[in-house]
């Protein structure tokens, strides 16, 4: 079964705005067994959209699109819906309450406009939007699906799981062939595999379990090909039966960003964590804090972008910046034991490096960074070199010194 | 002039990697004149790519794709241009010796799947591209142009302005009306029109300047409407013009994101900057650090997720806390002072907040943020209601934050 998807605005096809819809919708799906034909951005005209509509009504099963539903819109993106799937706009009770209990709950006066969007197609189903005005618009079609959400990103987000339920009841899956994965850390693969031996052997023949190693990490990948229809329940059975075999040591179904994985494996030893960032800026704190949860865990850090920081913030030697450098292994590691120190912590990162344009010197080309990580069983450090631009040497650093602690720490 | 763009790869289409590259095209040829038409994602199936260009050359008269030029797919992609525009891949000497010397910098043998890359089609001119392996190809048919570039977004950020003046040579502008924008600040509207007087009156009748006042800035925008054919050299002329007339006033040409803005702003000022986070937990230290250059600004900072960081590292008031929470303008308050002190820096940014989707407490929803930023001049603190998920009050807190800062310093 294919799905397409089509993203609507003139704000995303002109570059002002990131899509980063498209991305999570094509997740969702594919791991219900969909396969993504294609993905459209077009911008806010009825004609562009219906073409886009069209062509993909023939190439797919589901279409799902996001955007061009805001208030001071309605008409071009409902009225396409209505060219395309018939019907006329009608007031709907329950959408224009849900209007009202959005306003009074934020202290907004409604007007003219978004009174509006209570005018709903009556060819559709609604579903509710709980997180915002704009209502879902479920439409059918020769067998097709068409689901209308709303652009903006944590009402996509926050109304996906019901969507894809939805999608669920109606189509069964996707595809025949069903597919999720599974983090599992600090075990072995071979112990693993002892582990699971009893499950593998009770999988019926069409279901393929996958040892994927990766540092710091196992992912386990359950892939079930059911011929011709897909059963989403049975396949659901036998994903939370690897759980229950996988037992203490699942991370996470699903595959875990390098900070979900870190917090993952600190939080399971009790261990806390602290930050001192010199090249990457504050950018692997924000990469720890965007997981929600994480409080009980990090405990803060220090951004320690020009040198006095280093030392009345995190203890590092005046002379070792002096004699080897800020960009030096002996910084780096000092910085990683003074955050630390000064955190209260049991794990440190640390960071220094050139990130570019500027800022390269004889023997330390931009994208040269240092990295450390402190645990209590003591303090390493590595030298990388980067490619890319700042923004790419930025990223590439944070991950890297990410995952540099979660593969280092526990072990032996 | 219609520009269309095509995003190769799988990785894109199954939503594991945001697509970047596509709005910075969109934003580079927008402002020549170009108008976008539509924006397709596929993956790396050669019957996909082939019905997306074909799609494209119906509807545009320029196409930029991305991706599906590594050495693993080059069949694909290389045969499919091929197929479409004609000619047989040959041994291309440029393209090997770039490859040989890319190699040489990063100190790495050359297997035989890199060596692939320097089979081009013998249909199309190279660009040769100075930061990665895949040569840029560009074809053309029937007065159409198709330029395929790589998909590595700092390769394409890198080699863009290059193609984008090449585009210019063959085409002159995208459209007959070019547009651009420019970024004044420090001075208000009614000073800056008696300035730009003169100027103004010196245009010709097809040309128009708008006056956008934002908080902070005033966004100038010139467009130029040449009737049949657009003018880049004489556009270019104008633009040189506004700016010199602009004088110091000009913060930049185009528009600035929020931290560019504040460094501007700073930096005139001789002021240095500090940042102490709570819930924003370093992410405005990150959009900081992006920016090439803020280390004659930017100092450093402290992410204060746990309170008594808030003490050790930012000499916040334990009794405050005790009394009024960590999530209060007087916390804040001292967050921003501490910031200042600690870090040695003229102004300071402080946010404390609660990003969910935990935490809220009776009279502090989720969303509940306060924000203080020092100056010399004072602290100011300010209580917002940011509504959303933890990412997206994270996002708003951080970008208002820096806003903050920005339309206070320097302001009587």
């Amino acid at each position: 079964m294919k799905l397409s998807i089509i993203i609507i605005g003139d704000e995303i096809l002109l570059g002002r705005v990131t899509d980063t819809n498209s991305g999570l919708i094509a997740r969702t799906f594919c791991e219900r067994g969909w396969q993504v034909a294609t993905i459209r951005t077009v911008g806010d005209r009825a004609a562009d959209i219906r073409a886009a509509i069209e062509a993909a009504l023939v190439e797919s099963d589901l279409i799902v699109t996001t955007g061009g539903l805001g208030p001071t819109r309605d008409d071009i993106t409902k009225g396409v819906m209505t060219d395309i799937f018939g019907g006329t706009l009608i007031f709907n009770k329950s959408v224009s309450e849900n209007i009202d209990a959005i306003f009074a709950d934020r202290n907004l006066k409604i007007n003219e406009l978004t009174r509006l969007q209570a005018m709903v197609p009556d060819s559709c189903r609604v579903i509710q939007n709980r997180l915002g005005t704009a209502p879902l618009m479920w439409f059918e079609h020769k067998e097709k699906v068409l689901i209308a959400m709303p652009g903006v990103p944590y009402e996509t987000r926050g109304m996906l799981p019901e969507v894809a339920r939805r999608v669920d009841a109606r189509f069964g899956a996707g595809g025949a062939v069903l597919h999720r994965e599974f983090t599992v850390t600090d075990i072995s693969e071979s112990a693993l595999a002892e582990r699971l031996a009893k499950y593998e052997d009770s999988l019926p023949g069409f279901v393929k379990l996958a040892y994927l190693p990766n540092p710091g990490e196992i992912v386990m990948r359950l892939d079930a090909d059911y011929g011709t229809a897909a059963d989403p329940d049975h396949f659901e059975k036998l994903c939370n039966g690897l759980c229950d075999a996988i037992g203490t040591n699942l991370a996470a179904r699903g595959k875990l960003a390098p900070a979900e994985l870190l917090l993952h494996k600190l939080r399971r030893l009790g261990y806390t964590l602290a930050t001192a960032e010199s090249c990457t800026g504050g950018n692997i704190a924000h990469l720890i804090t965007t997981v929600a949860g994480c409080s009980d865990v990090y405990r803060g850090g220090v951004v320690s972008y020009c040198n006095d920081i280093k030392v009345s913030a995190l203890e590092v030697n005046p002379a070792t910046i002096e004699n080897t450098g800020a960009v030096s292994e002996d910084t780096v590691r000092q910085m990683a034991e003074g955050a630390r120190l000064r955190c209260g912590a049991d794990c440190g990162i640390a960071t220094s490096g050139i990130a570019g344009p500027g800022g390269a010197v004889p023997g330390k080309p931009v994208g040269t960074v240092w990295i450390a990580v402190s645990t209590p069983s003591g303090t390493t450090a590595r030298r990388y070199h980067f490619g890319g631009d700042r923004q790419a040497v930025i990223d590439r650093a944070s991950a890297q010194a990410i995952m540099q602690l979660a593969t280092t720490v526990g072990e032996k």
